[in-house]
C-alpha cells in the first residue's frame, strides 16, 4: 500500500509540475477557442534553442567524461538506448489501433534519459552510501542521443515506406486502369503523373526492386532536417570547443521557460488530436507502466557483465539500469516535436510525465538498489 | 512647496527610468524616420511573455494568500478595480474631444496595481511602525486583473456598439434610398449588401431589436483574444500549479527587459499618434492627477468598513488605498495595448506614468497614512 | 620562440572560443546542407538586441566618465577610430583581389574594440603596477562607436558611387547608342528608361555633376538604418537616462548567448562565400597581422602628445593604444553584419578573431607596456 501511495503522491505532484501545467494549459487554451498563438517563428527558434541546450549539455558531459574507463558502459549505454527503440517499435506499434508513428516517438522518450529521475537516483545511492564511479552520471548523453536519433530514423523509414506502398498500390491499379483503357484505345500507357518530383518517381521504382536501398538516404535526410541538425550540432560545439560560459549564462538558464511555452503550444495541438487517443489510451498506460521496469531490468543485465569485466561498481549498475528506466520529460519532447513531427504529443508526453516517470521514481530506483545489494553486495 | 519639489523630483526620476526612457527612445526613432523595427514575431512574442508573468504573478500570490481571511477586503478590491474603470468612462470618457477608447484604456490603468507603489507603502508603513496583515499586499491581482478585464470588455461593447449604430444609419438611409428606388423602379428593396459576413449582418439585425443581448458574446469574444487569454491563463497556471521554479528563472528575470523593448514600439506608434493628443492633453493631467486622491480615498472608506466589520487593520486600510490609488506602469500597458489595440498608448502611458504615478507617491501615501493614524489609532 | 609558442597558444584557445566555434559550426551545417534555419524575425531582433547593447553600455560608461579631464583623449580616441577605417580604406582595399565592402567592414572591426582585450591589458597595468587614470577604460566607445559608424557610411558612400558610375556608363553608351538609331530613324533621343525611380534617376544627374552633392544624404540613410539607429538610440538612453538595471537584468547577459546564434547564421552564410576568399587570404592574414601593431603605435604617438599637453599618465597612454590594436570580435561583427550586408563575413570575422586579437594580445599589449616603461619611466 505504501507503494501505491507513493505512486499516487508523485503522480498528483507531475500534474502541478510546470511542464505539464502548461501542456494542460496549451490544451485549455484551444479547447475555449481561445485566439492565443504563439508565432511560428518563435516555436522554431524555441525547439532550436532547446535541441542545441540537449545536445550542448550532453557534448560538455562527454568531453569531461574519463572516455577509457567509461568505454564498456557507455558503449552499452548506446547499444540499450537503440534497443529500448525497437522493443517499443515491434511491441506497443503492433498493438490494436496504435499509430506506428506514435508508438516509435513514445519509445524514443522512453529510451531518452530523464535528467531529475537520474538525480533522484544519485542522491539515494548516496542516503544509502552506496559506491558508483564519478563519471556513471555522463553515460546519460550515450544512451538520451541514440535513441532520439533512432526513433526519428525509424519514423522517417517507417512513413517513406508507408509512402511507397500506397504509391506502388496506386501505381498497380492505375497501370491496370491505364492497360485496360490503352487496350481500348489501342495506344499504350502513358508514364504515371503522380510522382510530383523526378526523384520522387526514382526512388518510388528503386522502392519496388529494393526496399533496402533506401535506408541511407532517409538516415541523411533526418540528420540533415532541423532537429537532428540542432541536436548534432550542440554534442559537437559541446565536445569540439568550450562552450561552458555561454551555456551556464544563456543556453541553461532559459531552458526550462522556453520548455514552458513549447509544452503550451504542444498542448493546443494535443487537444485537436486527443481525440485518436480516447480508444487505446489503455494501451499507452501499460507500455508506460511495463516499459521503465523492462528497460531497468534489460540495463542492470548489461551493467552486470560490465561488472564481471571491468569492474563496473554496483552503483555504476544501479546508475545504468535507472538512465534505462528514466523517460525524458524535458530533452526529449522537443526532439521528438521537431523529429517526428506527425507523432501525437499526447502520447508520448502523456505516457512519459504522467505514468513513466512515476513509476521509474517510486519503483525502478528501489528496485534496482535492492537487486544490487543483493547480488553484488560481496 | 515640500510637497512641489518632491512631485518634482519624482517627476524628472520616472523621466529618467527606462520604461519612459523607451518610450520616448521609439518616439525619437519614428520622429528621425529610422528603418529600425522590432519584427511583428517578436512584438507579439514580447505581449504574450508579459501577458502571461502578470498573470502568474497574480495567480501565485493569491494560491499563497490566507483566502478565508482576507475574503471581504478582496471582494472589496474587487468592486473598486472595476468600480474604478466605470467612473473613468463616465466621467473623462465625457470630456470634449477625449475618444472613448482612449479613456477607458487609461480608466483601466488607473485601477490596474503598481508594483513599485504598493513596494513604497509598505516600506513607509514600516518605517512608521504600523501593523498590517501580512497577507494585505496580495490583495493586489484582485483589484489588478479586474479592472483591466473590465477595461477591455467595456472597450469591446463600445467599440462595437459605435458599429452597429454606424450600420443601422447606414442602413436606414440605404433603405430609405432603396424604398424611392425601388418605388420608382416598380420594385421591392433588396438585402442591403454591405455587411460583409451573414454573422455580422445577423446581430445587426439583432442589435436594432435589443442592445442587451450582444453582451455576453462580446465579453467571450474579449476573453478569448489572445490578450485575456494570457492574462487568464498565467493566472489559472499561478493557482492551480506550482510554476515558482519557471517563474522565478524565466518570466520574472525577462520581465523588464522585454518591457523597455515594447516600450519602444508602443513609442514608435505613439509618435504617429501624439496629434490626437494636443488639444485634449489638459483633461489626461487634471484626469491623472484627481483620480489617485480620488480612488485612494474610495478604497479607504471600503476599508473602512472593512475595519469596523472584520477588523482589518489600520495598515491594511492604507495599503488597500495605495493599490487603488495607484496606476500601472509595468503590468498595464502590454495588457490594454493588446485588449485595446485602438486606443492611443501616448493618452494612458503618459498619464500615468508622468503624472499619476508621481502624485499616487508623493500626496497619496502620505494623505491615506495620515488618515489612518487620525481616523483608527485608538 | 616564447613569442610564437604564446601566439600558437593564444590562436589554438580563441579556436576554442564559443563565438569562433559556433561560426565554424554554422559553416558546418551549410556545408552539409542542413535544412537547419534561424527564422528571420529571429534573426532581426537578434542583431537587435545586439547592437542597443552595445550602445547603451558605450553610453552608460560616457555618462559615468570624467568628461572634462577626458576630454583631449577622447577626442583621440575618435580621431584615431576614424583614421584606422581611412588607412583600411586606402591599403587593404587597394590590393589586388580584394572587394572594397569587405576590406571597409574589416578596417571596421580594427578600428572598434575589442572589451576582452582591453581587460587583458587592464589585468598587465595592474601586474605590473603602472599607474593609470580610473577613467582611462570609458574611452572605448569614443573609438568603438566613431569607427563602426565610419565603415558603415564609407561603405554606402562607396555602393552608391559604384551604382553612379555603372548608370553612367549605361547611360553614355545608351545614349550613343540612341543617338545613333535617333539619327537613323530621324527622330530624337527619347529619355532613358532604366532609372527604375525618379528620384533614383535624379541623384544620377546631380551625381554626373558633382560627386559630392549625394555625401550628405548616404549619411543621413546610413543613420536612419536599423544597425546605427539602434547603435545611437542605445547610446543616446545610456548617456541621458538610467537603464541599469535593465541593462544589467536583459540586455548584458542575453549578449553572448545571443551573439553566438549570429555568429552561428553568419558562418552558415559564411561557407556560400568563402570561395571568394581563397584567392586572397594571404591579403588579410598580412592585414591582420600588420594593422593591431601600426593602429597600437598611432594611439601611442597621439597618446604621448596628451601626455605632454595634460599629463595624461603612461598607464592611460598604453590603454589608448591598447584600445586602438584591438579588433572588436564582439560588438563589431552584428553591427557591421546589418550595416554593411554586402560585406562576407569570413574576411572580417576571420581576420579579427584568427589573427588580429592574437596578435594585439601576445604582440601588442607586451610591446606598448614596454615603450611605455621605456620613454615615460622619468
Amino acid at each position: 500500500m505504501e507503494f501505491l501511495s507513493e505512486f499516487l503522491t508523485r503522480f498528483v505532484d507531475k500534474l502541478q509540475s510546470p511542464t505539464l501545467g502548461f501542456l494542460i494549459g496549451g490544451m485549455v487554451i484551444a479547447a475555449v477557442n481561445s485566439r492565443l498563438q504563439i508565432p511560428d517563428a518563435i516555436y522554431k527558434f524555441i525547439v532550436f534553442m532547446l535541441l542545441i541546450k540537449v545536445g550542448l549539455s550532453g557534448g560538455i558531459a562527454i568531453r569531461n567524461a574519463d572516455l577509457a574507463a567509461m568505454l564498456l558502459p557507455a558503449l552499452f549505454a548506446v547499444v540499450i538506448g537503440i534497443l529500448i527503440v525497437f522493443i517499443g517499435r515491434y511491441t506497443l506499434a503492433n498493438l490494436p489501433g496504435i499509430k506506428t508513428v506514435d508508438a516509435i516517438a513514445t519509445a524514443g522518450l522512453f529510451g531518452a534519459v530523464s535528467g531529475s529521475t537520474l538525480a533522484a537516483a544519485l542522491t539515494m545511492l548516496e542516503s544509502e552510501s552506496i559506491q558508483y564511479e564519478p563519471w556513471a552520471a555522463a553515460l546519460y548523453p550515450f544512451m538520451d542521443i541514440p535513441a532520439l536519433v533512432t526513433a526519428i530514423v525509424l519514423a522517417s523509414l517507417y512513413t517513406s515506406k508507408q509512402k511507397q506502398r500506397r504509391a506502388a498500390e496506386e501505381n498497380l491499379s492505375k497501370q491496370e486502369a491505364l492497360s485496360k483503357q490503352a487496350v481500348a484505345a489501342g495506344g499504350y500507357p502513358s508514364e504515371p503523373e503522380y510522382p510530383t518530383t523526378r526523384q520522387e518517381y526514382l526512388s518510388q521504382q528503386r522502392g519496388t526492386e529494393d526496399n533496402r536501398v533506401k535506408i541511407w538516404p532517409i538516415v541523411k535526410e533526418s540528420l540533415q532536417g532541423s532537429a537532428l541538425s540542432a541536436l548534432l550540432l550542440g554534442l559537437a560545439l559541446g565536445i569540439l570547443t568550450q562552450p561552458e560560459s555561454v551555456y551556464e549564462s544563456f543556453f541553461d538558464p532559459l531552458f526550462r521557460g522556453l520548455l514552458s511555452i513549447l509544452m503550451l503550444v504542444m498542448g493546443m495541438e494535443a487537444w485537436a488530436r486527443i481525440g485518436e487517443l480516447r480508444k487505446v489510451a489503455q494501451w499507452y498506460a501499460v507500455y508506460a507502466f511495463v516499459a521503465p521496469l523492462l528497460h531497468g531490468l534489460i540495463a542492470f543485465g548489461f551493467g552486470m557483465v560490465a561488472h564481471q569485466i571491468t569492474g563496473f561498481s554496483p552503483g555504476g549498475v544501479v546508475i545504468l539500469a535507472v538512465i534505462a528506466a528514466s523517460s525524458s520529460d524535458i530533452s526529449g519532447p522537443p526532439t521528438l516535436r521537431a523529429g517526428i513531427p506527425k507523432a501525437n504529443p499526447s502520447a508520448y508526453v502523456g505516457s512519459s510525465t504522467a505514468v513513466g516517470t512515476p513509476v521509474a521514481l517510486a519503483v525502478g530506483i528501489p528496485l534496482y538498489i535492492g537487486l544490487a545489494q543483493a547480488l553484488m553486495s560481496s
